[in-house]
C-alpha cells in the first residue's frame, strides 16, 4: 500500500490542477472571448505556473476545444438519454415534449449560450474552433436525435424515411425561435422564458403532423 | 435653377459622403468586430473628417444599427416579396419552395453572415445591437412569412391558427441545419452548398404536411 500511495496522490493532484485550469479557462474564455483571453491569466485564475497550464494543454486552442467538449457533454448526456427514451416510448407525444424541453434547457443555459457566441464569433477568424463545436455540439446532438427517430421509424410509430434529416426538422421545429431569441436577447427577458413550454409543445405538435403516421 | 443649384449640390454631397461612411464602416466593422472598430478608422477608409462622420452619425451605436439596417433591408425586401407571392399562390408546394431559397440565399450571403456573427459574438457586451438585429432583421423577416401564411389560411389553402409560430416553423425547418452550418463552418463548403435545394425543398415537405389542409 505503501508503495502504490504515491501514484494515486500524484494523480490525484494532477487531476485537480487540470480541473482547476479547465475551470479557470472556461471562467477566462467567456468573459472575454477566445482572442482576448492569455494563457498567463488563465495560470493566474487556476493559481498554477503557466508551464502547468501547457504541460496538461498543448496551446490555447487545445484548451478551448476541451472547454467546448466539457460544456456540451453533459447538455449532450441529457439530449441522449431523453432521444433513447423515444426508443420504448409508450406516450410519444409526451416523450417528445420532454425532449424538447430537454434541448431547451440544455442549449438555453448561460454558459452553453456563451459559449456560442464566443465559437459563431469567432468562427472566421479561428474556423477550428467552429468547426470543433460542430462536431462536438451541433452534429452530435442530431445524431442522438437521430437514433431515437430510427428506433421510432423501426417501431411503425413514426414514417422517418431519413432520421438525420427528421432530426434537423425537430431541432428547427423547437428551437429556431427560442435559441435565436436567446442569442440575440439572451436569457433574461422573463416574458421569453415563460412561453418556452408552449413553443416547445408547439414544435413537437408540428413534428408529429409531419411524421406521424397516416391512419389508413 | 440657379437659386436652387446649390441645395441638390449640397445634398448630392452630403449623400454621397454618408454612402462612402456607411461603406467604409461596414468594411470595417464587419473585418475587426464591433469592439475593436474606430470612427477613426471608418473616417479614414471613407476619406473623410472624423467631425463628417460624427456629423452624420451620433455614434458608434448609430453608425452600427445603421448597417444592420442597410445589410438586412435587401435580405427583408426579397423576403417580404416572396412572402407576397404566397398570398395568390397557384403552385403552393412550388411557392414555397421558392420562398425558402429566398431565405437560404438572403441569410447566407457572406456580409450577412459575417454581421450575424458579429452581433452574436458582442450580443452580451452590447445587448442593444443583439436588440437592433432582432427587431430589424429575425422579427421582421418572421413578420413577412406570417403576412404570407395568414393570407393562405384566409383562402383555406393552409391551417394557419398561429400565423407567427407557423412562420418560425417554416424558417426552424429550412434554416436550421444550413444557418448553424455557415455560422460554424462558413459557407465555403462545397457539399453544404450543394445539399442547399434538398434542405429547402424537404422543409417544405414537412411544412406543407403540417400545416396542409387534410382532405375530408
Amino acid at each position: 500500500m505503501q508503495q502504490i500511495a504515491p501514484m494515486p496522490n500524484e494523480g490525484t493532484r494532477s487531476a485537480q490542477r487540470r480541473a482547476a485550469i479547465v475551470d479557470a479557462a472556461t471562467t477566462v474564455f467567456l468573459r472575454k472571448g477566445y482572442p482576448a483571453a492569455s494563457m498567463d491569466e488563465v495560470a493566474t485564475l487556476a493559481a498554477v505556473s503557466k508551464q502547468t497550464v501547457y504541460k496538461h494543454f498543448r496551446d490555447k486552442e487545445t484548451l478551448f476545444v476541451h472547454i467546448i467538449q466539457g460544456l456540451m457533454t453533459s447538455a449532450d448526456e441529457a439530449i441522449q438519454s431523453a432521444s433513447d427514451a423515444l426508443g420504448d416510448s409508450a406516450d410519444l407525444p409526451r416523450d417528445l415534449r420532454a425532449l424538447a424541453r430537454v434541448l431547451l434547457e440544455s442549449l438555453r443555459r448561460p454558459r452553453v449560450l456563451q459559449l456560442r457566441r464566443v465559437v459563431i464569433g469567432e468562427a472566421e477568424r479561428f474556423p477550428e474552433l467552429g468547426r470543433a463545436y460542430w462536431d462536438l455540439a451541433f452534429q452530435r446532438g442530431i445524431d442522438s436525435l437521430a437514433k431515437g427517430f430510427t428506433r421510432l421509424d423501426q417501431r411503425d410509430v413514426l414514417t422517418v424515411p431519413d432520421p438525420e434529416l427528421a432530426a434537423q426538422h425537430f431541432a428547427g421545429l423547437v428551437l429556431w425561435g427560442p435559441i435565436n431569441h436567446a442569442m440575440f436577447y439572451g436569457v433574461d427577458d422573463p416574458a421569453a422564458a415563460a412561453d418556452i413550454d408552449r413553443l416547445a409543445d408547439a414544435g413537437v405538435e408540428a413534428f408529429l403532423a409531419a411524421y406521424g403516421r397516416r391512419s389508413g
